[in-house]
């Protein structure tokens, strides 16, 4: 018999809904003084010792001596040996998912434009990948094989011309699945690697590993804070936080499948947040019938009853309108529209990471081989942020080139506003080309 | 008579070459323990303490004390005002550079797309602009209008509802041009407050200032510190380093003209990098014994000799392709092609802000007036980031909409594949859809 499962209930009718959910939405990642420090002697290390100071790293925190820096890369053979040797199903399934990553992310390349105008002169946008890009990938148990493929793959369709990936194997412990990933993605090269130092490696370069030019993917608290403090001499992707599904529901998809849903994110750690929000009460009921009859069958059973009891929310919204509201006010990283016809209402949806529409269409389902890609703004973020994708690996120039009557006219606009702001070389280098 | 001006004068050939090139290009922007925790306090104070703390902040650091905080903003008539006051010419200017800046701007939109796979199944991306955007405008002499239209039109054409501007007004003065900028540019509110205690109040929100979703434009050391430091609860541009020029030139420009476009990055500050890469040594002479005759008679002289003195080089190279070479080492932030015929070798250029080709255009041209924004990745950072643009005020949300046929079908590979990384919540939600 399983204790009954407390979780917070709100209606947007009472008095203090708004500060109840600021409340359970309120998140804060905090790199205390102590990680901080560590970080940054790190970092330090790296960037002057760079190889010595890996191996050292590396044999303290992952419990891996090597005589050589060599012996902390593997082969394209040992990638492929992980791929053929995975069952079949596996293998078939991991293919299947990387192909339809390709073809989604596919779309999003951006080409480079110009155009010329009436006088000759040329505007326009040149549109490159980048040249080397790094792809931090979690060893032990939080590693994904999925997580290799949603970042690799679109670094390889933007045309990146390196992908370098690092990923600790404490104690010398590997996982195939994502070896076999890796092989799949076309991965370039790979290090054994993992940390503040793996970061650090591939922020400044060392004798062995390659600079690169962006580092994604997720990590611990040490690989986050790293990465916050090594953006700008690279690029990073988003830092972040716990993973949070919304699902909007009208009452009349099957409660298990709702509360299974919730579980998806809820199994993923205890700080993740899974919200319903329905205008029907009774199917609020229900669905916490769901929760409680399915819960004791789950492995994740802690994990999901602590997710649950801290972070989750059951919202008793007036209808859809209200529905909608709270959505965009919670700008979700996953939300689920399990209602009749999701088309109709999707562009009033301003804020959300990756929306799953109809009754069918499983979160889960896009975490995997849907072909959108699964690292997608957390917190709130989606306000300003945006799944990663192959515009995270290109990036543009602007393309100038004036004729001899553009330069000269407009030259006459540029001197009048660089001298209105007291920058007389402009004017003055733009004034050369007036006839 | 002038003292001789000292540059550095490097060639590929040297020994040390690469070494000398990374000294000079080394540059690392530092905020300092003082710098951080007077910022940290200040957004403590605003954060907690709302319009009252940013009154405070204001009379303590802009010496302009107000009894109410809507003294602190400033009405659209007054922007209007500004724009009706000033010369005819330098109106002009401004909206031929708003209008063409709109135009360029507006080739940057990217629309929402989707596709229906064979089973039903719709995969999309959803884009949407920002909600409300806070641009920051330095006050006093750094005042640029050129920088009020760069970043408030390109939000604009983006869609965003509300552009929220931030300027401080030390003692009460004002900058007419930036007002009329911020007229044409379609700025909805300016608050005439500054440093971090505006960024604060855009990203946190206070009793007038409403909280923003991202946050633009310049500004000093504590500027920048607010803006690293709020990133993650708003979303925010580069943090900007001095600004650059690189000039590859064949020999043929007049030298006076690539003196000068030297200048015209020199004159920003004693920072500012201007470099000259040429395969003529001779041309290399020349142009020195142009900067030799021109800098005396130059208002900035003394900021453009410490530039050069610092900061700037002449390299000589041994064929334009070790000029490619080079400059993609460089990735400059501003690249002039003053060559004959760059649209053949433009595609070379994996590395560069804007990219200025042919020698009428003048990089100052693109500063104001061209179209292409002047907010520009520095410090190498075009390695992996591009120019201000629409893009930056856009978000995208993945969509996924499974038929009951698609939801099956992937349902078993996502099953497969979440049971391979233990999460079987995941494996249940998907199973749930299998047919």
């Amino acid at each position: 018999m399983s204790s009954p499962v407390s979780i917070t209930r709100l209606t947007t009718t009472q008095d203090n809904f708004n500060q109840q959910l600021d409340q359970l939405l309120a998140w804060e990642a905090v790199s205390d003084t102590s990680v901080n420090e560590a970080v940054n002697d790190i970092l330090h290390q790296v960037k002057h010792h760079g190889d010595k100071a890996v191996m050292e790293f590396t044999a303290r925190f992952d419990r891996l001596e090597v005589a050589d820096f060599s012996q902390l890369e593997m082969s394209q053979e040992r990638l492929q040996q992980a791929l053929d040797g995975l069952p079949d199903d596996q293998r078939r399934a991991l293919e299947l998912a990387a192909e339809r990553v390709r073809v989604y992310h596919e779309k999003q390349l951006q080409p480079s434009w110009n155009y010329t105008e009436a006088d000759g002169t040329m505007l326009g946008q040149q549109v490159m990948p980048m040249d080397r890009v790094g792809v931090y990938v979690p060893g032990g148990k939080a590693a994904y094989p999925s997580s290799v493929l949603m970042n690799a793959v679109p670094a390889k369709v933007a045309g990146v011309k390196e992908i370098i990936m690092v990923v600790p194997t404490p104690g010398g412990e590997v996982n195939e699945l994502v070896l076999a990933a890796a092989c799949i993605s076309g991965v370039d090269r790979v290090f054994t690697v993992g940390g503040a130092q793996a970061v650090a490696a591939l922020a400044y370069g060392t004798e062995t590993v390659p600079q690169v030019d962006k580092i994604v993917g997720p990590g611990n608290i040490f690989v986050a804070t790293a990465k916050r403090a090594v953006f700008g001499t690279v690029g990073i992707d988003m830092i972040a936080g716990p993973s949070e599904i919304l699902v909007v529901c009208d009452g009349k998809t099957d409660p298990d499948w709702i509360a299974m849903d919730l579980f998806s994110q809820a199994e993923h750690d205890e700080d993740a947040q899974p919200i319903l929000v329905s205008w029907d009460a009774s199917f609020i009921d229900q669905v916490q019938a769901s929760i409680e009859k399915l819960l004791p069958t789950m492995e994740r059973e802690s994990i999901i009853q602590a997710s649950l009891r801290d972070r989750a929310a059951l919202i008793q919204v007036k209808d859809l309108d209200e529905a909608l509201e709270v959505t965009n006010r919670i700008a979700p990283e996953h939300l689920e529209l399990s209602i009749d016809d999701p088309m109709s209402i999707v562009e009033r949806i301003r804020h959300a990471g990756a929306i799953f529409m109809g009754r069918y269409t499983a979160e889960a389902l896009g975490d995997y081989c849907a072909g959108p890609n699964h690292v997608l703004p957390t917190s709130g973020t989606a306000r300003f942020s945006s799944p990663l994708g192959v515009y995270d690996f290109q990036k543009r120039s602007s393309l100038i080139m004036c004729s001899a009557d553009g330069a000269s006219e407009l030259g006459k606009t540029a001197s009048i506003l660089a001298r209105g702001e007291s920058l007389t070389a402009h004017a003055r280098s733009a004034e050369y080309r007036i006839k």
